[in-house]
C-alpha cells in the first residue's frame, strides 16, 4: 500500500471512502495511515472509526497521535475511549499527555481502574512497572491442573495475557511459573507445581528495556514482575517487550548520528522539533571542531612553504572519521545486544588495533598510487604513512570511547559516529603534519 | 554476571566448577557465555553440558558457534543432537554450514525429519519458509471447541506453539485462525468458525523481514505461513520475527556505519573478518574523497592568495558531514520501521530544507564570533555564509539518498553516513570557495 488513501478521500472530501478503508483495515495499518496525517485530518478521521476500531487503533498509535486525538475529542467520546483501554495503554497515556489531559483521564475514570492506573504511574519513569499489565491471571499452588483451567475460564476474559500464568504461595509470592500450553497438554489430576518451572522474573522498578531484551534472549511470551517482596504485580507482555526494543533501537540510531531520539512520528513531527533534536551536538561538534583550526593554526608555516600537503586534508581527516565511525558502531552494537562488556576494554583495543592497521595498510598503497599522480613523491609517502597511523588510532578510539562511556555509567549511543570523527580530526591533522615533518625536508 | 566465569573456570582447569555453572543456568545466559569463548574451549564447555540442556543451549547459539560445536562432535553425539533439533532450526543449521557439515546432518536423519528440513530448505534464502515451523495445529472448520482442544491435546506436544490455531477447509485451505484462548474461554459447543478471525498470512516465498515486522506492528504471536494455493504450510513464531528483526536492525546499523554485517560475533569473529566487512567501503570512500582533492586542486590559487581559508576546511566539511548524516540516518530509520515511504521525497525535501536553513542560520552566528576572533571579518563571513549553505544541501542531500535508493530498489541502509559524509565533503568545498569568490576581493 503505497498511496495516500485516506488522505486523497479526506482532500476529495469524500468521507464515505475514507470510512469504508478505515473501518476495512486491520488496526495496525489505519494506525501508520493516520499517524502520516495533520492534525485536523487526524482528528476527522478518527472519528469515521467504528467504536472497536477506533479502540484497537489508538493503542496503536504512538503517543504523539494519541494526545492529538485526545485533544479534539468531546467528553463522551473521551471518557468511553479512556475507560476502554489497558490500564497500561492508559497509564503511558497519561504519563506523556499535559497535565490538563492526564487530569482529564484519571478524573473519569472509575475508581477501580482509576486505582490501577495510579499504581502503574507510581512507578518510575522508563521501569517495567510502568509497561507491564495487572491484568493477568495467579494461580496458587496445590491445585490440579482441572482446577487451575476453571480459574482461568472464570478470570481469563479481562486479562491480557493467558499463556504465562505465575503460580504463587498463600502471600502472593512467586514460586514458580506454568503455561496454559502444559495446562491443556497435562492430564486433569495433575497438580500444578510438577508442570511449573522456575521463573525468570523483573522487579517493577527494573529498567524495561533491559527486562525486554531478556525476555528476546529468553524466548518468553510474557515475563513475571514482581515487587521488592517477590509478590507477583504484573506481566510484561511480548508485544510491549518488542515495541520498548524497537523504540530504544531507534533512539540508539538517532544518538549514533548525533541527534537527540525524536519524539513521534518523523513526518508529522514540527520542523522546530526536529532541529532542535539536531542543534545541540551540531553546536557541541562545531565548537570540537574549532580544535582542528587551532591545529592548522600551529602549523600554518609548514602548510605555507607545502601547499599541497593542503590538498590531502579532507581525504585524510575524512577516511579516519570513516574508520572511527565504523569501530564505534561496531562496538556500541555489539555493548547493546550484549556481545561485548564493559570489562572487554583491553581484548577489543587489541583487535581493533590489528583491524585498523590491516585497513590502513591497504589504504595506504591506493593512497601512494593516487599521490604519486598527483604531487610529489615525498608528499604522497607523507599522506600513504599517516592514512596508516590514522587508520589504527582511529579503530582504537572509535572503540574505547563507548566502552569507557559504558563504564562511566552514560549511554555508550551518546558516542555517535558524528563525535568520533570531529575528535578524530583534529588528532589526525597532528599525525599528518608530524609525519610531514619526519618525511620532508622541513 | 560481569566475569567470566566459564573461561576462568576452564583456563583454572577447573571442569567441576564449569560444569555445575553451565548446568544451572538458563540456556541463553550459556549460549551468551560460550559465544564469548574460542573454537576449543567452545567445544571443550558444551561437551560438559546435559543432554536437554545442550540441546537448548545449542538452539541459543548465533549460527557461527554452532557450526564450531559441531565439528567437534563424534558423530554418536553428533547425530543426537541434529535429530532432537526443531526442523526449522535444523534448516538453518544447513543452511548456514558448509557442505561437509550440511550433508552429514542430513544424511544422519530419520526419512521423516529429512523430508521436513528438505522441505523447508527449498524455499529461497531470506524468505518466510526458511524461518518458518512446520509443527502445529490445524483445526478443521465445523469442529466444535471441545473437539478441537481434543485435537489439540492430541496433537500439541509435537507443536511449537499451540496458541495460534489455523482453520482450513477440507482441501488444508486456510479460512481463518483462532487462538488456544478463545478455545478456552469459550464454551464447549461453540463452533470454530464463530470464535475465528480473519487471518493475516505471508506466503513462504515471501521476505521474512517484512513478515516479521509485520508481525510486530499487528502484535501477533505467530504469522501463519501459506504456499500459493492457499494451504497452510506453516506458523512463523513471534521468537524467530523477533531474532530477524535483531539480526536486519543489527545489519542495517553496520551498513549505516559503512561496513558490510559481521556474520557471528564481534568478539571471536577473527580480525580478518572484521577487517574485511570495513575494506570495501573505505576503499571505495578513499576514492571518492579524492574528489575533494580535485576540488581544491582547482582552487589552488585562491588558497595560496587567502591561507586563512584552508584553516576552516576540515571544520566546514565535518559540519556539513554531520548534518548529512542526522538526516540520512533519521530518514533511513524512518523508511525501515515504515513511517516514510518512497513517495514522500518532496514533502521530506521540504522539510528538511527548512531544518538545514534553521541549523545553519544558529551554527553561523556561532561560527562568525569564532572566526571574527581569528581572522579578518570577511574571511569570517565566507564562513558563516558557506556555514548555511551547506547545512541545507547536506539535510537534503542525506535525507533524498536513501530514498532515491528505496525507489531504485536498493537498501536504503547502504546510504550511510560515511558514504553522505563523502559526498557533501566534495560538494561543500565548491560552495565554500564559490562564497569566498562572491565576498572576499579575489
Amino acid at each position: 500500500m503505497d498511496v495516500d488513501v485516506v488522505q486523497d478521500a479526506l482532500d476529495a472530501n469524500d468521507l464515505a471512502k475514507a470510512q469504508e478503508w478505515l473501518n476495512r483495515h486491520a488496526p495496525h495499518e489505519v494506525a501508520a495511515e493516520l499517524q502520516r496525517l495533520d492534525p485536523v485530518p487526524t482528528a476527522v478521521a478518527f472519528r469515521l472509526l467504528d467504536k472497536d476500531q477506533a479502540l484497537e487503533v489508538f493503542e496503536e498509535l504512538d503517543p504523539h497521535s494519541q494526545q492529538t486525538i485526545l485533544e479534539g475529542l468531546r467528553d463522551e467520546a473521551f471518557y468511553d475511549l479512556v475507560e476502554s483501554l489497558e490500564p497500561d495503554d492508559r497509564a503511558r497515556v497519561v504519563q506523556e499527555a499535559p497535565a490538563k489531559i492526564a487530569h482529564r483521564v484519571l478524573a473519569g475514570l472509575s475508581p477501580a481502574e482509576r486505582q490501577m492506573t495510579a499504581a502503574l504511574l507510581g512507578y518510575p519513569e522508563g521501569s517495567v512497572g510502568r509497561y507491564m499489565t495487572p491484568e493477568m491471571v495467579v494461580l496458587r499452588r496445590g491445585l490440579t491442573a482441572a482446577a487451575a483451567l476453571d480459574v482461568v475460564r472464570a478470570e481469563g476474559r479481562d486479562a491480557e495475557t493467558i499463556y504465562v500464568l505465575p503460580l504463587v504461595d498463600d502471600h502472593r509470592r512467586l514460586v514458580g511459573v506454568t503455561t496454559l500450553r502444559e495446562l491443556v497438554l497435562s492430564a486433569a489430576d495433575t497438580v500444578v507445581d510438577m508442570i511449573s518451572e522456575e521463573a525468570p522474573r523483573a522487579q517493577a522498578t527494573d529498567d524495561a528495556e533491559s527486562a525486554a531484551r531478556l525476555m528476546q534472549e529468553a524466548n518468553l511470551l510474557a515475563l513475571i514482575v514482581v515487587d521488592s517482596e517477590e509478590r507477583v504485580v504484573g506481566l510484561l507482555t511480548i508485544d510491549d517487550a518488542v515495541e520498548l526494543i524497537e523504540a530504544a533501537d531507534t533512539e540508539d540510531v538517532a544518538r549514533q548520528a548525533g541527534a537527540s531520539p525524536l519524539r513521534g512520528h518523523y513526518l508529522t513531527a514540527s520542523v522546530l522539533q526536529v532541529a532542535r533534536s539536531r542543534a545541540t551536538w551540531l553546536l557541541l561538534l562545531l565548537v570540537a571542531a574549532t580544535l582542528t583550526v587551532n591545529v592548522l593554526q600551529y602549523f600554518e608555516d609548514t602548510l605555507a612553504r607545502v601547499t599541497a600537503l593542503a590538498l590531502f586534508v579532507p581525504l585524510l581527516i575524512g577516511t579516519g572519521g570513516n574508520a572511527g565511525a565504523q569501530s564505534a558502531t561496531a562496538v556500541v552494537r555489539a555493548l547493546a545486544v550484549g556481545e561485548v562488556r564493559g570489562r572487554d576494554v583491553f581484548r577489543v583495543v587489541w583487535r581493533e588495533s590489528r583491524v585498523g592497521l590491516g585497513l590502513g595498510l591497504v589504504l595506504a598503497v591506493l593512497a601512494l598510487a593516487i599521490g604519486a599522480l598527483l604531487v610529489e613523491w615525498r608528499v604522497a609517502a607523507t599522506l600513504a604513512g599517516s592514512l596508516v597511523a590514522i587508520c589504527v588510532w582511529a579503530s582504537v578510539v572509535g572503540a574505547v570511547m563507548p566502552l569507557l562511556a559504558r563504564r562511566l555509567g552514560i549511554d555508550p549511543a551518546v558516542i555517535s559516529a558524528p563525535l568520533v570523527t570531529t575528535l578524530v580530526d583534529a588528532t589526525g591533522l597532528i599525525i599528518y603534519f608530524t609525519m610531514a615533518h619526519l618525511i620532508l625536508p622541513l
